[in-house]
């Protein structure tokens, strides 16, 4: 049975405050905890009900692993449906991205996004087109927010989210920097090269002025019909697509 | 004032069946019902309150405007925060389709598709990119469904969405059937010709084996990363996009 001061710390990791006092973030679902399973992420606790079976996490180290009740599943979890595992995770510190961690690579910068759908879907994109880091302004949304999480399917844990001030980055780096942005050159036709970062602005304003700045190359997704936008992570998507076109093989 | 039962018929329209018994669908704020202005869409009703301003709708024909309380559009709208304006819009009745109104173009075809926020996406890049119908299974979440309507911002006004039996029709079109599947042709070399079909499977099984048997070309998005997969809106924009990339000019 769980203490009512930890069942009252598990459930504050819904909130940000207490993800970064406490330094955890909670991960949902047997299929989303295997993903962390051998990952560089430090797995504090796996709290899970008794239909759960650990081999699915396919353990080869031991982890703390401590059976629960539903009840107690259901009043630490952030879904309406839990689903028989909840794991407790350290918030890592990755190493600060500067010119020599980003040369030689594509990485994304995301300016402001604010919609939890639409950053964990951006992190399962980075996932599936082999893109590594993700560079958040200050304001992005939280990568470690229980929607975050759910919407990414467990790609968080290969991904890395870095937070930091992209002004005082982007002024730093000596690379291709590449803005998604209206009246920007074609993207079919744009030479990516082999290394630089797609900057990618807030779902209403776009990317900010003083960003848009440290921008070497706008570049546009052609509209053929009628729609106002895109949405940020479908551009994301297009972006990351024609990268990866351009630079296989 | 709204009478009783014109609330209740209001209300009733967040439910598919009563959407199809009384053949209307509800389009909530003044920028989404602008969209259906002057659309082939016929515009039953706008109800709004005091502080909307009908000029925002750029009317060119007179429309039924119907001004309520606050307490009265909170009742209709599906919105935690309804915004000033909805309106109540015929579902139209298009023309079914075939092999000559598929011919020499390209349409999106969606089998299973189940999350209201996946469809309002994929309408939305269909207007992007200029595609004009969406074929649909029976099955597939209404694109009338609220949760649709709100995530597709007004691209419906000109995205035509149709539903019917996908093994029928698909039996009786002799273009290119493009499947999203495993293991097929990569996408970055597939020449998509200058018309077809571009089927999409539903979120957890893909495009069913009966469907699957019409595919006459599979294609593939290659992965380089290591997600599990990518999400079918997604998905179908990077088809989209690539489509619009090698038929353009």
């Amino acid at each position: 049975m769980l203490s009512k001061s930890r069942v009252s710390l598990l459930k504050s990791l819904q909130q940000k405050k207490f993800r970064r006092e406490h330094g955890f973030f909670l991960v949902e679902g047997p299929k989303s905890i295997a993903e962390f399973v051998g990952s560089p992420y430090h797995i504090e606790a796996v709290y899970h009900t008794s239909e759960f079976s650990p081999k699915v996490l396919k353990l080869s180290q031991k982890i703390n692993l401590c059976e629960i009740s539903v009840t107690e599943l259901e009043k630490i979890s952030s879904l309406r449906t839990p689903q028989e595992a909840i794991a407790q995770i350290g918030i890592p510190e990755w190493p600060s991205m500067d010119h020599d961690e980003l040369k030689g690579r594509f990485s994304l910068v995301l300016d402001g996004i604010q919609d939890p759908g639409n950053m964990g879907t951006i992190i399962r994109i980075a996932d599936w087109f082999g893109i590594g880091h993700i560079i958040c302004s200050e304001d992005t949304v939280d990568a470690y927010n229980p929607k975050v999480v759910q919407a990414c399917m467990g790609s968080l844990a290969r991904v890395k989210v870095h937070y930091t001030d992209l002004n005082e980055l982007l002024g730093k780096v000596k690379l291709p920097v590449f803005g998604a942005l209206l009246d920007g050159a074609n993207i079919y036709q744009t030479d990516f090269g082999n290394q630089g970062v797609i900057i990618m602005g807030n779902e209403g304003n776009g990317i900010r002025p003083e960003i848009q700045q440290k921008v070497t190359q706008a570049i546009t997704i052609p509209r053929i019909g009628k729609a106002e936008s895109l949405n940020v992570a479908i551009a994301t998507a297009i972006f990351c697509s024609e990268i990866s076109r351009k630079t296989a093989k």
